[in-house]
């Protein structure tokens, strides 16, 4: 697939429109997506996040394009909600463990989930705690500028004197006025001038094991800061595409910009992607009500809220079905549709193979695969996509059943473009019935049959059955 | 398994002795090993390496200690050997990528193999890009105390003056007449008092991209300093095993202890572990001569050397035969002979079950278990304890063939301790018959059963079976 061919439209949040996607370099793209703070098991609204950048990604690549993929990964400086406690120590005292061994535990946990997911792995990992320098230089950029101070050995982001230059809420479309109104106290406030202004660096208190050296204080850098000096650091000044969460849109984007504005003048990314939030049975996921579920939960059904276990592959075709900027609900039913639909799919593409050849074909393939391309280009609508799958699907089923007829290239066709449309871009996994299960069911089968024969009392055969399971290693116990 | 039953001797390098190990706090213990320098893939010879480590880990755990395991990754500062080319950078200019994407990459590519090979993940992998600050600090420290001079940007450790103080080449059993003697021109000298100092800080050539501010220059550290401010910041200036490669011996750990000395006034360690060479037919691996194999290659059998292909688990059994303080040769003939051995551990394994108990027993199971433990707690002598497993495999099949007795109470027993010892201890992996096979065997016991049951004309029972594997996909045609 050539670029040229593509017209790739992406919804730019700063502007609020879709809008042509042009890359500033013909073939080169970066990408900066922000990655998970690891002081818990990832959440599932957070998957949808990384899923729908992968599919992204997959997109671009599949176009023709070559990206430098970024997603950090935050171990430091995330301070919980209206207080000072960095929620990887916080962690780190419940666990009883040091503060990076919190971070190793839950990085190692977020990839073996982002693996089960078939998630490409960014080309950079880059973690905030291994990107100190970086950070401070740019706190010293920042405040010679004239847009941030030190009281006390931290220092603050200057959103008065920013605004005088620059306009402060661009992504989330407030003006200082909205900002100040909004202002809640999520840090504590005692040094700053106004208390919208943020935290560039924080002194650390003495209990805080997390800190470094620094022009200030023995401290840690705030939060917004590591996305701007990472981003700068591995993809420039300026790149392509800067994808988040809609949660992150505000305050952590418009932060950044403001950052990345003071520093190098221009806004970092062209084009501000964001992904919207998970629900769970129609209700916001939350521990505190119990309205909460873990990928891994779902993957080995153990769990309240659905009735058998789903495969990674089901939940993410499950999610799919939405677009990413639109809410979505997870649910019970939901799940079992997605996988009903997604076995169909699956058996009408291992189908394809033994498909009766006719001279003629009743399907436009060209138009098919076409309009396929046209809904991938209007930013990314995999509903569209999925119904665009379906019809194919179907047309399947009805060549099966001597409905249709298909002939020799469109079957080629077809085939190949599924694969592409599924595996590839989508990156979802179709297979046959994995060996694993088959075991299962044929032990099942032959525990069955000589249930059946012993109470018809054919001790014969089931004494033969028990003792052929128990030569292949499977113990079988009689419930007398 | 307590603690204080145990008399574990290691092979202290710095000794050169065995000496009973005595931990500085009673029940936890740190370790450090030296990881890889990811510009490539992991060589074998360094699996070796931490295939021993992930033994002693899992031996100390066995035994009662919780243990904070640190294995660096070394992402910047490896020079080539006689060059000031970094091994990241050349690696970058070879793959047309950034710097940080090779190491993306190459960690990757480490992780995916060492899973491969049931490692347990350290709690804790830090990166040398991910600790410039506390780099910088230590190299302040030496300069503080005379150990270091600046010279035109770059730092250096200073021997002769260091050598006033302390002992230098402890380990290697140098002193500073034989360092000065053997000096290679590892480094551009110029700026060196001496050939032999050492650097801790390295001002960058203008094309050189990874590199960072400091008070000296902008530049990047020197190899050995990571180990030891990373040791530091996460075992303590104190801490009881270091362990690495025996190739790591000098300069590399030599150095690690003067520069700990130098700030510290303390040798890091107390236990100094290192693991032998792997050779390949005899000889020394090396690309250049092309007697040189990676782990992916014998799993999937690409290679010319083996006849076949090798899992982790058989590469990692042969690797046990030898003590990991001794020199060990790879070829097919010793694989085959490894794997030849560990399926018949793994048969004697699964036939405990199924023998014949009796009311007394023909061997003496706890003074076997007791035999085992000695020759862990012997500087983990493997080839030993591997020679106790097939002691009480050969018992096994002996019971079986009715040649010797087992009573109930050692049936659990043996079958306990061997999966301790096997699967626990040494990380192997006992598999019954592959889930494939197993398919195979069961499709054939139904259709079997089916056969059986249709000549008695139990046709309910065929026809059942009949309906119930082409559900499964399986079709079954009646012979008749």
């Amino acid at each position: 697939m050539s670029i040229s061919n593509q017209n790739l439209k992406f919804y730019n949040s700063l502007t609020s429109s879709k809008e042509i996607f042009k890359p500033i370099n013909k073939s080169r793209i970066g990408m900066y997506v922000c990655g998970p703070t690891v002081y818990n098991t990832v959440h599932l609204g957070n998957c949808r996040t990384f899923i729908s950048f992968d599919l992204i990604y997959r997109y671009l690549k599949h176009i023709g394009y070559d990206i430098r993929y970024v997603r950090n990964i935050t171990d430091v400086g995330h301070l919980e909600e209206n207080s000072d406690d960095d929620k990887i120590l916080k962690r780190a005292k419940i666990e009883n463990l040091e503060p990076m061994e919190v971070v190793q535990k839950y990085s190692n946990e977020f990839h073996e989930i982002m693996e089960k997911f078939s998630l490409v792995k960014p080309s950079i990992e880059p973690t905030a705690s291994g990107h100190i320098p970086e950070q401070i230089e740019m706190i010293e950029e920042i405040i010679s500028n004239g847009h941030a101070y030190e009281k006390n050995g931290s220092v603050y982001f200057d959103l008065n004197s920013f605004s005088n230059d620059f306009d402060y809420g661009k992504l989330s479309k407030r003006n200082l006025d909205d900002v100040i109104n909004e202002s809640r106290k999520l840090e504590n406030v005692s040094d700053k001038k106004n208390p919208q202004d943020f935290a560039l660096w924080k002194k650390a208190a003495d209990k805080h094991i997390m800190k470094w050296n620094s022009p200030w204080s023995l401290g840690f850098p705030g939060w917004h800061l590591e996305c701007s000096a990472m981003s700068r650091k591995y993809l420039g000044e300026k790149f392509d595409i800067h994808g988040g969460g809609i949660d992150l849109k505000f305050p952590h984007h418009d932060c950044e910009i403001a950052q990345c504005e003071s520093t190098n003048k221009k806004n970092p990314a062209n084009y501000w992607l964001h992904t919207n939030m998970l629900t769970l049975n129609g209700k916001k996921m939350s521990k505190s009500t119990n309205n909460f579920i873990l990928p891994q939960e779902i993957f080995d059904g153990n769990n309240k809220f659905f009735e058998k276990s789903f495969s990674p592959n089901i939940v993410k075709f499950f999610m799919y079905q939405a677009h990413y900027r639109s809410q979505l609900d997870i649910s019970n039913d939901a799940l079992l549709a997605s996988e009903k639909g997604f076995k169909k799919i699956e058996k009408a593409f291992f189908l394809i193979d033994d498909l009766k050849v006719s001279k003629s074909c009743d399907f436009n393939c060209d138009s098919w695969i076409d309009k396929c391309y046209q809904n991938l280009n209007d930013d990314i609508n995999t509903p569209k996509l999925i119904a665009n799958i379906f019809e194919i699907v179907k047309f399947i089923f009805e060549v099966k059943n001597d409905k249709m007829k298909i002939d020799k290239e469109s079957k080629t066709k077809i085939k190949n473009s599924l694969s592409v449309f599924v595996e590839e871009i989508l990156g979802l996994n179709f297979t046959k019935k994995s060996s694993v299960d088959l075991d299962v069911d044929l032990i099942e089968l032959v525990k069955e049959i000589r249930n059946i024969e012993r109470d018809k009392k054919n001790y014969e055969l089931s004494d033969l059955i028990r003792d052929r399971l128990n030569s292949l290693g499977i113990n079988i116990e009689d419930n007398k």
